[in-house]
């Protein structure tokens, strides 16, 4: 059918005359009144009919095609073309242009914020418009290995905070640690089985098993894996979360880090150094990264920055050791594993002006002083449970004599979101909160449990 | 050794105490005068000694044991930490502390950056603001498919421009585009193979390669991948750049489109749509993704930001067909390709205002401008040398007579940066420059190569 008549909808305000008779059509043909095969006036006639000019049908038309409405065919003009069966899924689409509410839950225990009283959004704000005033550097693609600006300052900063020995040429900026791991999958080329303690890498797990890798599940000690453990199962890489090991969460003993640097040596096995808020120690002393024990040799370091920084900016980065990086430089047009630019100029700045380094001293005093409260207030409440302060990932753990799904939905329904670990105990996140706050929610968490004789 | 006396840097400005007696003995145990092994004052002795405050010792040890240059031992004291092996490394870490300098080539044509008068700063500055002043918004971890207001605007925008359906849901927002890829691959259970153009999509390649994908190049003729290239080989994923087809470089043709569509249905193979700034069309016609007529069933639609918004922001996301996204649901805790949290919420905002509609119709017209006043010189200049529009890549493509690095060391002459691409071409891209600019570049280059006698 050849449509003569084209329908408009109302001009209203600043609407323009293009948008009215795009509207028009898009609603007829939605209703149905327009079907497949007919075959709408061209952009003369249109013209002529509606008194528009020609660039007004000619840009209704335009959208009309860009939304798969309409087709234009070379020669015989514009057509109808909707599927009946694709409407519904039109029509949905466009009743849903709605932003959506964000809904905020207060007493969330789950380890996924940070404190709002520790960032100064003023001086990010700073940063970044610093760097968007630099036309030379916004308006390029990054260095796909991270801009040099940031792996010098991180060089400095690890140094400085981690005692990471290394040159800003084996740094490798990654948007976040999923994009880290592919790559190192991607660049080791020896035995295809990953060990680790069991528990809540879930994220990285899933990248080695995509990369064709077993994981092999050590047994851990007090202080982590142990010889034994590594004896008794073959592998080529062995993860190790260096901050937090073994059952009581603490940073890698001197003792065991030379074992375990002993072993990757003799073995040749890769040491991935996941060094997870490393430098923020309140409780107990401070350990060096073990990277700055290898000299290169067996040990990549991994880090992000998300608890200390913004969880809201995604930047991690790894020092690569000298194998790895050897391959890496040979196929690095390979791979872009990097996050926006823009930030990553902005954090450079920010670490070597020494915010992060100030913010460091400031967050221990904060978390120090949380976590004493917490710890004593458990102490006192609860004498007979056990609880683990968990020091570099913020958070107690809690490890329930029933069943932990228990604990979790009896806390839900005091409107308490905690979660379960996989190994069934219940992480509890002091970070998001001040000290009153989270003191008032560990409270009423304790009175529930109670209520509900868990405790 | 005792260490009886320590040393300290003098004190400048606002220089505080516990950083001059850090360096000071940074400096003596780098210069070899303390040893590994020697034990320092306790700091009971040592703010005696030195008349100065306990906390300004403990602070100054701290920042050595975190650098690794002291070691604090449980009941014994500190003892200097230092292997003879690490100072070289340590001392060139230190004297690397200076920013980088930026190198700007300006006559840079191969294809990393963009127009700077195509970017508003104090607009994007304006979302990041907007967004930074959030502070329920900033301080978590975002959404791991991408923040759901992002996918909202993402789904309007990619209905409107592009003819997509799709639910929010089945959007996946990557800070790259090998993050999404690896997340497909991880996520795909049918025939390890993927075919494709061969040509410049180096970076995919690898992350096919890296889940144990064979790759499989097709033959294609000036529309693209023909039926009968499929036929001879199977393959279990087809990647098609639907937005630069064949050896026109021109979006993928209606008549091939049903065509591939069929040939998925009927071989159950997953297509890859790669829409590469495929609603900017400024030479020809525009057709609609190839995602609008599959109903969810065998196109997986994939596409990134960085040349409509800005290269220096990282942003694409992919719409996931029926089978994959309910795979992804089952395990979507496993992954986290996403980027910024605050880059994308300002995007969401900044799209959905409707800024980037407004700024594909004016990059259209001025790309309309550049494009023609380019093959109109090449046409005039050089009429028997072979050139081909790359509309949506931003480009020019020359195919040259001889070889290709003959090319590319004569323009190097010129400081003029250009790129010789998988398929002999060199590319030459026109989006970093205005068209003033670009013009007087492609002059001096056809000068130097007629000097050369290379055309």
């Amino acid at each position: 059918m050849k449509i003569t008549a084209l329908p408009l909808t109302a001009k209203q305000g600043k609407k323009k005359y293009y948008m009215c008779l795009y509207e028009g059509i898009r609603n007829a043909v939605l209703a149905g009144h327009m079907k497949r095969g007919d075959q709408l006036p061209s952009i003369r006639q249109a013209a002529k009919q509606l008194s528009l000019s020609r660039t007004t049908i000619e840009s209704a038309y335009q959208r009309l095609c860009m939304e798969g409405l309409i087709i234009a065919s070379a020669q015989r003009g514009y057509f109808v073309d909707v599927d009946e069966q694709q409407v519904q899924m039109r029509k949905a689409i466009i009743a849903a242009n709605t932003p959506p509410q964000t809904k905020e839950t207060y007493k969330d225990l789950r380890s996924s914020s940070m404190d709002a009283t520790m960032f100064d959004d003023a001086l990010w704000l700073h940063y970044l418009k610093d760097v968007l005033a630099q036309k030379q550097w916004i308006m390029s693609y990054g260095d796909p290995q991270g801009e040099l600006r940031l792996r010098k300052a991180l060089l400095q900063y690890s140094y400085a905070m981690r005692g990471v020995l290394c040159k800003e040429d084996q740094i490798v900026v990654g948007a976040n640690f999923q994009s880290l791991l592919y790559l190192i999958c991607s660049l080791y080329e020896g035995k295809r089985s990953v060990g680790m303690e069991r528990g809540g890498f879930v994220q990285g797990e899933q990248v080695f098993r995509d990369c064709g890798f077993t994981i092999a599940y050590l047994d851990y000690d007090e202080q982590g894996i142990t010889r034994r453990s590594l004896q008794e199962q073959p592998i080529g890489i062995l993860y190790i979360n260096t901050a937090s090991c073994g059952t009581r969460k603490q940073a890698l003993s001197a003792k065991r880090r030379d074992e375990l640097l002993a072993y990757a040596r003799e073995h040749e096995v890769l040491l991935l150094e996941d060094d997870h808020n490393g430098e923020l120690r309140y409780q107990s002393r401070l350990h060096p990264a073990i990277q700055g024990f290898d000299m290169g040799k067996q040990v990549i370091y991994m880090r992000s920055f998300s608890k200390l920084l913004l969880p809201s900016v995604r930047m991690s980065f790894m020092v690569l050791n000298e194998k790895l990086h050897h391959t890496y430089q040979q196929r690095k047009q390979n791979y872009h594993p990097s996050s926006s630019k823009i930030e990553q100029l902005a954090f450079a700045n920010y670490l070597s002006d020494g915010h992060m380094e100030k913010k460091i001293y400031r967050m221990r005093r904060r978390y120090e002083e949380k976590s004493t409260a917490l710890m004593q207030l458990w102490k006192e409440r609860l004498p007979k449970e056990t609880i683990v302060l968990d020091e570099s990932a913020l958070q107690l753990l809690f490890y329930p004599k029933r069943d932990p799904d228990c604990y979790v939905r009896s806390a839900e329904a005091v409107d308490i979101l905690i979660q379960r670990q996989r190994d069934a105990s219940i992480a509890l996140s002091f970070a998001a909160h001040t000290k009153e706050e989270i003191m008032a929610i560990m409270n009423e968490l304790i009175d529930v449990w109670q209520k509900d004789q868990l405790v």
